[in-house]
């Protein structure tokens, strides 16, 4: 399967009183990973938004939480494009423990001209980058 | 419509560098809502655990984010319920911001036997507030 | 004594697994007093920037933790000023619960022009609100 | 000089509408880099809680912010022990960008025993940790 990953561990920052990792931090796990996953391809999101003008912007999100990440846990967070159109990604990621999954969500990125803060399609290295790990 | 509305303020803390809140922590100020909501209704979620041994864990969710919240926006953050089950129940939340709805989104909440880690039913103060929330 | 006092629930986000309040989180609170105190005195810190082009920052910082605290708790957070210069203050901040002292700090913040990024001194507004909770 | 270093990168989340990391977040990196260090030497804070039923608990601190981080730097942070006594340790933490210093802090934590609360004199293992990265 084409998928990136890339690794975590769980800091105190991340857990609350309930001894787990906060149910929000998750989706920052996410975003970390689609980061390093774009820095792995070339893409620096602060160039691509001076030379493009365009902003990537989180339209919508689905998660499902399974089983709980504890404080110093190392977790594989998954990237890979479940639906790719004009403007708009559909991410679909996963995060395990020790081959545990733990949680999974799909996350539909939206590309936006900086300016008119309209929809725009995708520059192309970007299209390039989400063909690569497309789930066919 | 039976809902209960808290106001939040949006701090430089809650922002990113894209000069807006950052995503996941809509879900922060969700979930202060329904802290406060139960608050409201005389249940200490701390008490709970005492009391009645179970934990409330959030199963799965969905969001949709329509406008960007800036800092010091006031915030709007509602709670209702969309789906009371024996052990699960779904929540509905619109968070708006001088009446423009910014996000809204759908959280399920499992409530979970401390000792087992089970599903186990509501308390009976739990469900009476939630009905108290119900969409019709 | 002239001081600003505001109070702030402790959330789940706020907590880790140690089932305290999380170190750096407490610098968030303290923020939060800054922005609702200067908001009480009809000072938007958003308005500033734009009026002003000044930009407040952090220059360093002291903090002493005495006791933590925990989910639930109902704080207060003060604010006062304790060294007042041209272009850099000195804040005093306190975080209790329930008349116990849980930690303490100062805060300097310095104004800085928002296009030379050097240090120019306080806008007028900013001085009478300094010496409102000015420690004698 | 003996010293840990350890490296991150600057994220979203880790930012906010000035545009720069927050400035309670720097506090985040260092602790990342304190556990990372920990663990280089195969000290797991969880064991660590388990074997020798001690806490590690922040006492005190002091940050001086000089430059400001930004989106998607890779930023350096070390770790040295400034101060060694038998139940309270004071680290001297730096972090850097292409060697341009950003922020420094001093960090004293405390060993507290789990069930007292009490500080307790660090177990062997720690001490030996501590006197690896001991400033001559």
């Amino acid at each position: 399967m084409k998928q990136y990953d890339w690794s975590v561990r769980v800091y105190y920052e991340d857990t609350d009183a309930g001894g787990v990792v906060y149910y929000a931090n998750y989706l920052k796990f996410m975003e970390r990973a689609r980061s390093e996953w774009l820095r792995s391809l070339g893409v620096e999101q602060d160039m691509l938004r001076q030379t493009s003008g365009v902003l990537l912007m989180v339209h919508s999100l689905t998660m499902n939480y399974l089983r709980s990440a504890r404080f110093n846990d190392q977790l594989q967070v998954s990237v890979a494009v479940k639906v790719m159109g004009r403007a708009k990604v559909t991410f679909h990621q996963q995060i395990t423990c020790a081959d545990n999954l733990l949680c999974q969500g799909d996350v539909t990125i939206v590309c936006v001209d900086e300016k008119s803060g309209k929809p725009i399609g995708f520059p192309e290295e970007l299209k390039q980058a989400f063909q690569g790990v497309l789930i066919a």
